[in-house]
């Protein structure tokens, strides 16, 4: 014994933030270097009917602080999803990291055994505090990061694996 | 407290294994329907320097059980990297479930504060365990499991965020 609930959701998020920052650095070089717009790398899709580049940041935002806030039980803060430069979405990769930085381990202790209600389209379900981080927050956390990172790599931006795992210090 | 080694990889890796089995037999059967070969999609990729559907899956299995074999200081199973067909990719699966599903919660008992060493390209690391699942296991494992549904949409079969996200039962 072995991880508590904060080891477990507020530094993998961070982490996993600070690494999409790093990322969205890298797109912003790539467009400046080589007159590729802006625009269209922020509305950039792998699929039509996938998110574009800037909703997959705005849901790995989304992900952290509500998982964060559904296992304290208290509002976590609403972002508007307006962001359409670099500079936006690196402003609300930082305010996420903002909140996040609050929230100490006694917050989180006992949220392991509360019960967190998930809703995902139709699907509404209860799980455990820690069975909503382990089966839902974290694999859709890395959904949204790595699809994000796909869909950098698909327009050519040069990143690359190392970049994706981020350091480690 | 809170959460144990064993919930944190053996049914985190499960759980991801088995959504990558429904998501290739979804693949296999938009193949058996749309006449697209099994060969195209086995091979996809989304770039050209990143792994194709295969080698996704591959990365995916090698890293489930080479984290819960590091963790143990034992030699995992090894799987030379040759399926070349959904039903050898499925079968790959089959059998890195069945190696997890010999492992026990006090086979990982301890595990946390184990030093763990990590290989990646140059970067070479010790990292606690918990840091080693934390940091290094988890989102490399998401990755592959993310990158193998994102080329399964890009090559047009039918899956959803549902599918990726998995039964809760």
């Amino acid at each position: 014994m072995s991880v508590t609930m904060y080891n477990l959701t507020v530094p993998v998020f961070s982490r996993g933030l600070t690494v999409l920052s790093t990322l969205l650095t890298k797109a912003e070089a790539h467009a400046a270097e080589t007159g590729v717009s802006v625009e269209s790398l922020v509305s950039a899709r792998l699929v039509e009917d996938m998110l574009p580049l800037s909703g997959q940041i705005q849901r790995v935002s989304d992900t952290a602080k509500n998982t964060v806030g559904r296992l304290m039980t208290i509002a976590a803060p609403s972002f508007p999803d307006t962001e359409a430069t670099f500079a936006e979405l690196k402003a609300r990769v930082e305010k996420t990291l903002a909140f996040l930085q609050t929230i100490t381990a006694q917050d989180l202790e006992g949220s392991d055994t509360r019960d967190i209600s998930v809703k995902f389209g139709k699907l509404e379900l209860t799980l455990s505090g820690s069975d909503y981080v382990l089966k839902f927050a974290i694999p859709n956390f890395f959904f949204h990061v790595t699809t994000a990172y796909d869909i950098l790599r698909a327009q050519g931006v040069p990143v690359g694996k190392a970049d994706y795992l981020g350091a480690y210090s």
